[in-house]
């Protein structure tokens, strides 16, 4: 029955299914005779699609890959919602085939010249949703959704030591992760959360006063959106737009960060609208009169 | 005149100040008499300070790197608002010492055995905010701003082949770069958009009304703001506000796609308030009433 509703799920219209036990997992072959040569892989764990391309396809792409004269390529992990570099390591041709076909971020230990999984030992697997290569393909991405922390000290990233804090003495910083524009102003946000527990610490500020003030907050908010929205009903310029719109984020944050939410969580909402058909098509199909 | 400004800008109470010029540049040094064996250098082009830190300090930084036996470390540079991975090569000691006293994203070319600063050649220069190191320090981060497209094919950044579409096919998908949650959303609104312009192209969908129908784009942004109010409002669960959330910067972005801006320059508006000591304090100082 799984293997059905793997088959259903692909959406195949597949007419010959070969199912048959192998190894720990059950896996079920689907023999696609409209496009022969063409050998679907299913399990029924729980990513139901494991293996889905041509061998050839995969053999090409393998080939195309340009490995240095240790047979290795840079792997990158980036997280896909948040854009956050969780870690670097290096893949060989079986370290990118075994990602290609299980989707978890596969890499080639130098040190112990062994293949290793992200996750293998800590659980924290990294869920690739695609792969990039560059342009002269000796460099890759794995762009995927971790499942916790990826740095073995338990940290979000292995990219923690701020350079500018060690050349600046900062030592308090240097456990920081590398954070883009977003997310630092997310932390920062969340660092004067943190301080109104703390009545000595910090100064007063216009975020601490609308954690605080949440009547305050809230008609910040329909103030800024409606800001925005005069924007494009009075023809402003696009300076306008794009400062109306910071205001927007940066208030819609302060209310998250009241509510204890993360803006991973949002773009994760966002990102699983979109690749169930998307946001467009629920809207579509009713909910505005 | 420039020097002073640099030093005021600093917030330096130096009291020593030796300039002399140096090389393609007039160069600014200045002797900080409180702090012993600290030499300030600052120079009169775009980016004041170039180089302002205690070279024991940079020593200590170099030495504490695991240059692999080449000499050489992985070096990404990302973008520092959008978080995109905008090309990776390698660094040896020499190009780190450079790109932090450069703040320019300076590499080490393993075919032409020779140091390169990205832009030398186009003028698109990585302007580099900080530094990462990784908790095994082998790899390295340059978290930065590009002046123009990385790649030298003009492309956004190196990272533009799907693997995904390349084993699907698609080849129509191969020239689209590695986008995270935000920016993918952000491109297929401005796809939406394009379509607008050829009729015959595309389905119907929701996007493509709001984009045409302003005053239905104006009141969904304020109905969805005023929703995520009520989240906090009516003490509503977290997975409502993250939905909401979701709600209010899918609404906001089409307008932003109306109106031709881009997420980019909202979080560059936000990072420069923030570094401008702060949104905090520029609505601290009255805009409240």
């Amino acid at each position: 029955m799984a293997a059905i509703h793997c088959i259903q799920a692909l959406g195949f219209s597949s007419r010959t299914h070969v199912f048959f036990p192998i190894g720990e997992q059950t896996r079920y072959y689907i023999i696609n005779k409209k496009q022969r040569g063409l050998l679907v892989f299913a399990s029924a764990d729980k990513n139901p699609v494991k293996e889905f391309y041509n061998k050839s396809k995969v053999d090409t792409l393998l080939n195309s890959v340009k490995w240095d004269d240790k047979g290795l390529a840079v792997g990158i992990a980036q997280n896909i919602d948040t854009g956050a570099v969780l870690m670097q390591g290096f893949v060989n041709r079986v370290a990118l085939a075994r990602t290609v076909s299980s989707k978890k971020a596969t890499f080639y230990s130098r040190s112990r010249s062994a293949l290793w999984t992200k996750g293998e030992t800590s659980k924290n697997f990294i869920h690739v949703h695609d792969i990039y290569l560059d342009c002269d393909r000796d460099s890759i991405i794995y762009l995927g959704k971790p499942d916790g922390p990826t740095c073995h000290t338990g940290a979000e990233t292995c990219y923690y030591t701020s350079v500018s804090a060690l050349l600046e003495n900062e030592q308090e910083e240097e456990n920081k992760v590398a954070l883009t524009t977003l997310y630092s102003l997310e932390t920062t946000i969340s660092q004067r959360k943190d301080e109104l527990a703390l009545p000595q610490t910090g100064k007063p500020s216009w975020t601490k006063r609308l954690l605080l003030d949440h009547d305050l907050l809230c008609s910040k908010i329909r103030e800024e959106a409606d800001e925005l929205c005069r924007t494009l009903e009075e023809n402003e310029d696009k300076a306008r737009t794009a400062s109306e719109m910071g205001d927007v984020l940066y208030h819609a944050m302060v209310l998250m960060a009241v509510k204890g939410v993360k803006i991973e969580e949002v773009l994760e909402v966002l990102r699983k609208r979109f690749s169930e058909s998307g946001i467009e098509e629920k809207r579509s199909r009713g909910q505005v009169s």
